[in-house]
C-alpha cells in the first residue's frame, strides 16, 4: 500500500485537472504530456485547498546534480529536502483542520542544470480531499535575470563548506524569495551559476545568459529536455513583467580579468544588447540592473552601458542601482552571500521596485 | 533499481556496526535487534565521514502523527521533512568532495507522541562510500526537560497557523538546539507539549512529566513501543549529565486555574519532589530550572517550592531563573514562542550553564 | 548683556510660578525657598510650551563629583553635558517655530552623591516666550530602586574606561529611562552605586539602600542639603506608586563573599524588611524584585527571602525575576551593563508590568 | 573664581602652544590670531593628554543659527550641546587618574552657515593639569562632500519634528563619524544642508557646492568670517586626501524638477565639471560619487555623467555608488535618514573604501 492510500478520502488529480492551479515559473505550459516540467530555480505549484491532506507527485531524474524542493505553508518555509530519482511522492500536509484553507507552494529549490542534461523534475499530479480555491492576486510580476546569488549559492551550509552541489543552492532562503514576500509579488528566475551577461567566471564566452534567454529553459540540455520542450520559444505573451531585474556582472568581471581575449568594451555592448533583448519581450517593464553583492569590479562597465543603451534608444525607463557588498560577517557557504547580506539587497531592491511600479 | 544503488561504492552498514557512531538521545541501545529507536526530540545519530556519498536507513510508523526529520552537516541545517511510513531510504548528501570529512547530524524532529501508540521512528543502517572517524568531544552534557516550548512547537509555520500537528513542532529551530551550538554540548531533550511538572494545561493531574521520567520513554505506548525497550528503567550510569534544565510550569499553571480540584501547595511540591528525583539519576549535575517564555503566572510558586528543597536538602547546586517572556512581535505560529524568543532563551541560559561549569 | 537677554520676549519665571510645571523625581517640594532640588539620578522637571525658545537656571556646586544634565525634546535625547559651579543658564531650545508645543524634559543625568556633602544642584526658574501648557498624562507612576545599574554607570564612555566619574553615570542611557517610554510611565530612581539592599560591594553593613530609604534623600549628606530638606522623612502619600522595582542584590553579593562578619542569612532578612517597609509607603503597589543583569550570585537567596515575605505576610502582590545577564559583547565602560543588555532588562520588565498593572 | 580656576595645577595653553595638537576639519591655520576658526561641520582639535582635567576654551557668535559642540572621549560620545555666544569654558573631563591618557575630541556639531554671517566658532585654548602626546596616526583621509545628509539633519530628534534648526543638525551621529571609527580615518566634511552640485531644492541655480569649495569656507559669509580667513583659497597641498566622497544630488533632483528653467543637461555636465576641479586638489585620490540615501531620481544622469567624465579624461580612480535609500522605520526627524539609515550608508562606504583604498 503506498503512503497516500492510507487517507480513502484523497482523490488524484493529474496536473492538468487540478482546479484553481496557479503555475510558478517559466515553463512549457500548457503542453500535450499533461505533465509539468519545473526548468528554474523557484518554478512550482501553488494552490489554495480546504483539505486535511495534501500530496503531490514528482518526477525527476538526473546524473550528477539532484534537484532539490522546497514547501511553503500559508507563506512559511516547512520543508526542504532532496528528490531521489524516479516517482516522488511528497506529503505535503497531513492531519490539518478540515475546512480551513491552506495556502501551499511547492517549488523546485534547484537552479536549472546546464552542466546535467539528465537533470529534470517534473509535476504529474496531486492527491487532495479537499476542494481548491483560487489563489490570492499577486500585487506584480517580476522576472530576475541572475548567476551565483540569484540561484542561491551560498545560502544553505556551513561558513567553511565549499562544494559546488545543489545542497547549497536554494530559491527557498535567497533575496528574490524574500522580495517575493515584500512585494506579493509573482517572481520568476532565470539563473546559471558561474555565468554573466558576456562570459563566465572562467573565462567562456559562450557562457552567457542573453544567449540562452530566448528559449523557455536554455540551460536544460539533451535529448529529455528537448522533449519537454525546453528548446522552444519563450513566449512573453501570456506573462507580461511589471519589472525585470538584472543581477548579472560579478562573473564577467572575473572572467575578462583572466583572458585577454575577451574584452570589456565588447561585454558593455552586450549589456546594450540584452536591455534590447528584454525590452522586445517586455515592452512596458521597468528594466533595473543591479549588481555589487560580491564586490565591484565592473561597475563603471555596467553604469556607462546602461546609459549607452538609453542615449541610444530613448528607453528611459530602465536604471542601475549598486548593491551593497557583502561584509565580512554576512557571508554562507561557498564565499557567497549569506542571509543579511540577501536580506540587504532584498530591502533595496523591493523598496525601489515598490516606488517605482507605484508610481 | 533502488537509488542507492547507483553508487557502486556505497557499502551498507547496519547501523550497530557503524564505526564511531555517536548517538544522540535517550534511548534503549544497544539492545539485540540492532535497531536504533529514536523516541525523543533531537534523538539521533551523528556520524564523521570522508566519502562522497551517504544514506541513512530508517523505519516509521505512525496512526496520526508522522515523525519529521532534520540533517545537519557541519552544523548548518540543510534539510528538514516529513517521513513516510515503512522504510525510508534518505540521502543525507552527495556529490561531495572524497577525502574530506562530514559531520552530519541525523535526527527526529519531532517529540515523543504519547497521543499515537504506533508513532515510532527507528535507525536502521547506513549507506556511505567512505569511512567513519571520531565524532569530535562535545564539552557539556546536558539534559532539558520541558514542555510544549522544549518540543518546539510554533518554530515552524506562519504566525497565524494553529493545527496542532508535528510540522509545527521542531528541535531543529528550537532554544536547546541553539544552546547545543553554542556550547559545544551533547543535549537531550525529554518534552511534551501540554504537559507540566504536575498536571497538564486540561487539568490531567497525571499528565504530568515526572510520572513518566523513569522510563526511557515513558510517553511512548502500545505494544510496538513496548517491544522497542521505551518502557525499560532509564539508566543513567551511562551518560552522567553536567547539567539538568527543566523548562515547565506553564501549563501547569493554566490547569490549576481551570481545576479547583488541583492545588497549586501539592504542585509546589512535586517540584521539590522532581528535583528530588532527578538528583538520584544525577548525583553531580547543576539542577537549573527555568520559566518564563510565557508569562510568570505561578513564578512565586516554583520559586518557592525550589528554595524548599535546598532548605529540605542541602543540596545548593540547584537554581532557579526567570526567562524573558515572549514579546507580541517575537511570536511563532500556534501562539507560541519564535525564533527570537528562543534565541533570548538561549543566551541567557547557555551563559548562565558556561559561567556555573566551568567554575 | 546675558544670552538669555537677546531675545527680548523671553520673561522669567521662578520655578514655583511655572504654570503645568511637571517635576519628576523624589524632593522637597513645594518649599519655602521656592527653589526645587533635584537629588537623584531622573528628577528634573517637565514642561509643554509653544514658546520660540527656553531657558532653565540651574545652580549647582560640588566638591569632587560634579553634576550633569540631559535635556530631551518631544521624548528624543538632545543635549547632555556637564554643569558648572554656580548658576547655570542652559539654553533648551532656540528658534522653534512658534504656536507649536514642544514637549521638554530637563532631568538630573547623575545619582545622589553620598561621596560628596557640597554636590547639589537646584533649578530656580525658567524663561519662555511661549504660554505653558499641560503635560499629557502619564499612565503609570514606578519607582525604582538600584545600585550602579540603576545609576547607569557604564552607559557612557568607551568599554575600557573605568574611572568612577559622573561622565559614565546617567539615567538618559539606562533600562529605567526606556521602560519610562515604552510605558509611557512617570518614573522615580532611588539609586546608589556600590550599594545593596544589606551592605555594599566593599562589604561596608552600612551602605544599604533601605537605611537611607525613609528620608527624601538619605544619600545627600552635609549642611548644604540639609538645609534643602534632603533629611527631611518622605511622604508618598502625594505619590503612590503603581508598582516599585527594586533592582538590588549584586553589591550584597560581593560584600558578603568578601567578609565573614557579614552573614547571607542576615542578608535574607534584610529582603523581608525592605518589603515590608515599601509595603508601609505603598499599600496598593505591586513590587517587583529584579536582579541578574550582572550575574545571579544570590538568586537563590532573594528568591527565598522574598519567598518568606510571602509567607510570612499573605501579601501576595509581590513578584521576582532574573534579568538576563550582560553578555560578553554588552558591555559598556566600566564592566558594565552597556545599551544591548539595557535594552534587554528594559523589554522584560516593561513587558511584564505592563501585563500586571492591565489586569 | 572662575570654575577653571578652583584646580590650581590647570595651566592654560593658547591653541597655538598645545603640544600635539591635532586639528580636523579644512580651516585657516596657521594663522596670525593664533585663534583657531571652527568652520565645518565636524572640525575640532583632539589631543591626547595625563592630566586628571580638560578645559578648551571656545569663543562663538551668531544671529540666528546658534552652534553646537560635541565630545568624544576615547572615541565614545560623551557629551552634547549648544554654545552661548561669548567665551564658553567647557570642561571637557574632571577627576579622571592622574598618568592614563585619554584621547579626546572636541568639535564643531553644526554645518557652516551660510545663512548667518555673524555665526562662527572659535577655539582660543585649553587648560591642562597634564602633557600632552601625540594622537595615534590615522590610516586614511577622507573628504566628504555633501548636503542635509552629510550635516547629519534628522539625527537628532522626535520623529515628527520638522524645524530646521541646528540642534537637529550633528556630525557626532551621521555616517561621516560612523566610518571615521571603522576606518580609523581623519574625515573632512564640506557639506550644506538643501545644496545641490548644480542647485539648490528650492532651484537657486547658485547654491551649489562647486561654486565655493574654492575657498577655505565659502559658506561663512559676511565681515567677520572674512576676517577670520573663510574666503581664502584653499591649500590642499598640506592635506592630500586618500579619498574624497561626493554625496550630493538630493536637492538637484528636486530643484530640477521645479524650475524649467534649470536643465538636466546642464546638471550632467557640473559633474563632470565638479569632479575635475577635485582631480586638481587631489591628484590621487579616489574620487567615490554616492547617492540615494532620499531616493533615486537623478541616479541615471549622475552615473551617465560620472561615465562621462571617465571618458573625457581617462582618469579611472573613481567610481559611483547608489547607496540604499531610508526604509519607511529607518527615518529621523525632519524626514531625514535616521541611525539606521546612516549605518547601512556607512557599512556600505566604509567597505568599499577599505577594499580600494588597500589595494
Amino acid at each position: 500500500m503506498n503512503p497516500q492510500d492510507r487517507n480513502e478520502s484523497l482523490k488524484y488529480y493529474g496536473i492538468a485537472e487540478v482546479p484553481n492551479l496557479f503555475i510558478h515559473g517559466r515553463t512549457n505550459w500548457p503542453n500535450e504530456t499533461k505533465i509539468l516540467p519545473l526548468f528554474w530555480n523557484n518554478s512550482g505549484v501553488e494552490v489554495c485547498t480546504d483539505g486535511t491532506e495534501l500530496w503531490i507527485t514528482v518526477e525527476c531524474d538526473y546524473d550528477q546534480y539532484e534537484p532539490w524542493y522546497a514547501v511553503e505553508i500559508n507563506g512559511a518555509l516547512i520543508s526542504r529536502s532532496m528528490l531521489q530519482p524516479g516517482e516522488n511522492n511528497i506529503c505535503l500536509f497531513r492531519g490539518m483542520s478540515s475546512g480551513v484553507i491552506k495556502r501551499v507552494f511547492f517549488y523546485r529549490d534547484l537552479q536549472a542544470m546546464g552542466q546535467d542534461d539528465c537533470c529534470h523534475m517534473l509535476v504529474k499530479g496531486m492527491y487532495s480531499d479537499g476542494d481548491f480555491f483560487e489563489v490570492p492576486k499577486y500585487d506584480y510580476r517580476i522576472e530576475f535575470i541572475g548567476d551565483s546569488i540569484s540561484s542561491g549559492e551560498g545560502t544553505y551550509g556551513a561558513h567553511d563548506d565549499m562544494d559546488w552541489i545543489p545542497m547549497y543552492m536554494s530559491s527557498s532562503h535567497n533575496y528574490i524569495n524574500m522580495i517575493s514576500k515584500k512585494l506579493n509579488a509573482d517572481v520568476r528566475i532565470i539563473s546559471q551559476g558561474g555565468w554573466g551577461f558576456y562570459c563566465s567566471w572562467d573565462a567562456v564566452r559562450a557562457n552567457n545568459i542573453p544567449r540562452i534567454y530566448d528559449q523557455i529553459c536554455g540551460l536544460a540540455h539533451g535529448e529529455y529536455n528537448h522533449g519537454l520542450g525546453a528548446d522552444l520559444s519563450y513566449d512573453s505573451s501570456v506573462w507580461q513583467a511589471d519589472a525585470v531585474v538584472i543581477n548579472l556582472g560579478t562573473n564577467d568581471g572575473t572572467g575578462i580579468a583572466t583572458d585577454p581575449s575577451l574584452s570589456i568594451e565588447d561585454a558593455e555592448k552586450e549589456v546594450t544588447a540584452f536591455l534590447k533583448k528584454l525590452r522586445t519581450y517586455y515592452p512596458k517593464a521597468h528594466l533595473l540592473w543591479v549588481y555589487g553583492m560580491l564586490g565591484y569590479d565592473i561597475n563603471t562597465n555596467i553604469s556607462r552601458a546602461v546609459a549607452s543603451y538609453i542615449e541610444e534608444t530613448g528607453d528611459t525607463n530602465v536604471n542601475y542601482l549598486t548593491l551593497p557588498n557583502t561584509l565580512e560577517d554576512e557571508y554562507g557557504s561557498r564565499m557567497h552571500p549569506g542571509e543579511k547580506s540577501h536580506r540587504k539587497a532584498a530591502d533595496m531592491i523591493s523598496d525601489y521596485l515598490k516606488q517605482k511600479l507605484d508610481k
